[in-house]
């Protein structure tokens, strides 16, 4: 039935179908310290990507639908306790152009709501019975962690090679898809060699994702990203563009403007349009654009071309 | 063969069991931002008491000793996780005569330290193949982060009753303790009946650890508490002790110093003294171990007489 819909309808089926699960898990009310914060995030205007990569890529597979819908909203709850914590970490002020849980509740609720979204998606995981999945979500959690530290390390550090950047985007941006994308494929009883496969296409498109927002984060306005700009340069973050410019004259003047955030910002986008990073940076997307896909061709036509659709989705935002 | 041990060396066995399977996980070294934190969390003096129990209530019940040395690492990893982020919320310096995680490495680090232990916790309850173990552990998880939120959201509230704070500690300190001993019932493949009274059991154990802990936080001795002393005072926070005062005349003012908190906690001593509060949570705390010890009363008189040893180990705490 969903078949026959257009792309776009179904992934908003599927957005709101995920969106109306979460808000009627029965949570209680009390402790309001507690509760608040967590209806406030996940009431937030999320784009529930990757409950619909877990719903694309499992349906193709024949999975169950409500194994689907648990899963996605594990991993849905399991990113949104990351970005409770990754922003208190990052001290961001906006996220999906509301104010972050801190910010409107405190520190301490929102370490707390983090904590008991990520037991709430335990709890979720655990409706699906399948070790595998199990596994896989909380071997993706920990990497995430795992990411999040990377980036926090390498702050301010300029000797970070690409190498180091690519494996650190891989586990906090990469690992997530890459779970969503397999979990359909478990959940779809499907071997290990279309579970890589698909493993691939999650971490390619993750990558693809990540770098195209650290150009995002430079290039567009704040109105459309929906959250602080230029926050990425003000904490010293290492971001693909940072990176491609060390090698280039000029770079070392541009990086050490401490003084004036936004001054900072146009010099930066004009010096990387002149030395053409941005553009090098384009290609490096389109390159995990390309790797995605080709994972996708071990699948029948029908799943391939939807998978290919949501690639096109997940990057196409203009923001 | 392990029966054959006078009880304090069967506890230092399980112990130090735990503590050689903690040390050993394979955990790598990189990002060192993420993993040195962990290792000092792990390494940190910790008495086990949790591990033991699981294995002390699962070993009567015949459960297979790998999947009780599974569960007990997981629960004692998610404590671990809760302490953590516990210290930064209560900002407590030292906890086992240690720093804490964040006055060691930072409250960036310790966030990130906290997430990942939590996530190590669940591979570990993963490796015990029981969906009922898997659901009690996160529904207690959750338990414990409501019993957190209500202990914040009462700081400073006079108006708290009797109720409260015992639904409170029951949740904070209970839940965890319940769940340890409801392990040992689930690994054991014991009906409902037994795994509820092996809760109570739990239940009553921690709510009597926690009042006696609540008169040893104004009555002992730095050295012996091994963590900073009348934090809890300078926090507000609403002790077995507060609650019983505030029927009493001369609280009121005792209750308002602010400016000299070693002052306050000795005119806090007499008070609690004279008016004879101390010794009536003292007599809470032996109300609830008799109730404890009546949960006990369905094991066969090994296994009991087992666990009325671990009752009275974990309340003949000098500090």
């Amino acid at each position: 039935m969903l078949d026959t819909k257009p792309f776009s309808e179904l992934v908003d089926l599927i957005r709101s179908e995920t969106d109306r699960h979460l808000w009627k898990m029965d949570l209680p009310d009390e402790p309001s310290y507690l509760y608040e914060p967590i209806h406030f995030a996940l009431k937030g205007k999320g784009k529930r990507l990757r409950p619909v990569l877990v719903h694309l890529s499992g349906r193709g597979f024949d999975a169950d639908p409500g194994d689907l819908m648990h899963a996605g909203m594990a991993v849905e709850l399991m990113h949104n306790f990351t970005l409770i914590h990754d922003d208190i970490m990052d001290n961001d002020d906006t996220r999906h152009s509301q104010p972050t849980i801190h910010k409107q509740f405190g520190i301490n609720e929102a370490i707390l709501a983090g904590d008991s979204i990520f037991a709430l998606a335990q709890l979720m995981i655990g409706q699906v019975n399948s070790f595998a999945a199990f596994q896989a979500f909380n071997k993706a959690s920990l990497s995430v962690c795992e990411g999040q530290a990377f980036d926090l390390e390498y702050e301010n550090d300029t000797q970070i090679t690409l190498d180091q950047y690519l494996n650190m985007i891989g586990k906090k941006t990469g690992e997530l898809l890459s779970l969503c994308a397999e979990l359909g494929a478990i959940l779809g009883n499907q071997d290990e060699m279309v579970r890589n496969e698909m493993r691939n296409y999650g971490m390619n498109l993750g990558k693809a994702f990540q770098v195209q927002d650290d150009i995002l984060e430079i290039f567009s306005d704040v109105e459309q990203m929906g959250k602080s700009l230029g926050s990425d340069i003000a904490a010293g973050k290492q971001t693909i563009l940072t990176i491609l410019a060390k090698k280039h004259d000029g770079w070392d003047q541009i990086e050490t403007i401490n003084e004036d955030i936004s001054f900072k910002l146009k010099q930066m986008r004009v010096f990387f349009i002149e030395t053409g990073i941005k553009k090098r940076a384009e290609e490096m997307t389109n390159n995990f654009i390309q790797k995605a896909k080709s994972s996708l061709l071990i699948l029948k036509n029908d799943h391939r071309n939807i998978l290919n659709q949501f690639t096109e989705h997940v990057l196409n935002r203009t923001y």
